[in-house]
């Protein structure tokens, strides 16, 4: 390891410390759920959105009128894979295939894994600091609302 | 949006107002399972079959005699999953396919999802009313007896 | 045990094997969830009824127009009771209250023990043949509508 | 068929959609949460609060910061609850007492019963058309804050 490396690490941690965010807050939840809700009207899409906090627990859950009655729990419970595994939920998708590295992986924990796109971990100075969960359109809108809102958390909230 | 687009929109919206209908009755269900039961008699089926209101809850299930005992808790959850996906269970069928769009559905909703054929969406004006689910026979007979309920339904109904 | 007694078991296992009959049927158990249903509209109680065979198997259930949504369960439920306990699930009331002797009860079966009224065994020849819940009313009405449905069961398929 | 006109039937039907309102909106989910939070912070309760819809679906969910973890579940079961037996949570506390009618109800849903207070029914016209359920303070205050959700949605959206 060298000094450069070093300096990173120990600046992520000096910057969360100085930030005393370790979870997502409920304002910071309404606020991407509202800016994901605001797109996916725009692209025709009756999503359920889902935020939970850096220990996998849900903080905010909205259901768009209209939306699949399916969606609340896959919504939750991608925010919490995305966290629990600290990945996109599209990425677990390539692993978990038949014959991938972790195949089977959506029967090891009581149906909260969730093994296609729509779940993206937020991330602040290297930590994940929530999860994002999207449920409603095709898997690709539900990918690209995902990374919609977790590219709002950066900019809204300046975290790098 | 064109004038043609919007006139079915307003007049799909107004149809479902006037008809006062947003969900099944019990009197209509019963009438769907037992002119569903009459035909899976003819096609020699012991089938298991349930409707669900829009709200994916139970409105009826009826178990023919000598139908299986897993059948019970299938139909009852393909008539859910039709109404909480939107859609025929045949239909999930392919999506929920190994490097499908949403394989791994199956494990996301307590086990409420089945995603082989025999469940139907019942639409009236546009919107989901209630869901229809058959069990007993092969796919191909549980899908076709789905089928035939949600036909039967159109027509006995008048729903558009 | 005197020849009278003995006399009787024979004519109980005689009169089943006569009968033929070790479960209830999806026709006997459609006319009595309508008999009662009938009853249930004269004295206002919008209800679920629920018929289960001798395994405690779901053999039919009904929800009436504007039931609670929590009676499904419930009613299906006390059905599974009066079988599964071989008694009336007001009897089990007594049974299962602090300091009883099956107090706990409710605990051991997957939430599958109801332990209130409005679940009865339906009986033939000394065997239980099946079982009968209702769910919507108040315990009286409940308990009293389950009552009327094993009495129906009774008169019209001339058990004893 | 101008802009004008369009305009002028979309709020016809909308109008005559809101008169006949059979389950709570996303928009108005989300004004009883956030005036029911603000109250929450006056009197010193990180709660939880919870909306579903007339058929027991969850609508929106909030966490306010530093809120229990226990108190999603509960709160989003209580407003199942209230909408599922039609009753406030509190009323159905009396009931579920030993010796008490539903004594015991708290293990015959799937653990979806919840048996003390702060769980409301929302009505409108007579019907049930969601369900308000908060969890984080002790159970007067929990009851009251649901109280107040209630009260706010009768006043706001002209509910009788």
């Amino acid at each position: 390891m060298d000094e450069q490396q070093i300096k990173q690490i120990v600046e992520s941690v000096v910057g969360r410390i100085e930030d005393k965010q370790t979870s997502i807050t409920l304002e910071q939840a309404k606020y991407l759920i509202e800016q994901t809700e605001k797109r996916a009207k725009e692209v025709g899409v009756n999503a359920v959105i889902a935020v939970c906090n850096a220990g996998g627990n849900p903080v905010a859950v909205h259901c768009m009128d209209d939306s699949y009655l399916a969606s609340y729990d896959i919504a939750v419970q991608k925010a919490y894979t995305a966290v629990a595994l600290q990945m996109p939920t599209i990425q677990l998708k390539k692993l978990s295939q038949p014959g991938g590295s972790l195949y089977g992986i959506q029967n090891t924990n009581q149906g909260r894994i969730v093994i296609f796109g729509g779940g993206e971990p937020l991330v602040h100075s290297g930590w994940v600091i929530g999860g994002f969960g999207v449920s409603g359109g095709t898997e690709e809108q539900d990918t690209a609302l995902a990374e919609y809102g977790k590219q709002i958390a950066k900019e809204a909230f300046s975290w790098q």
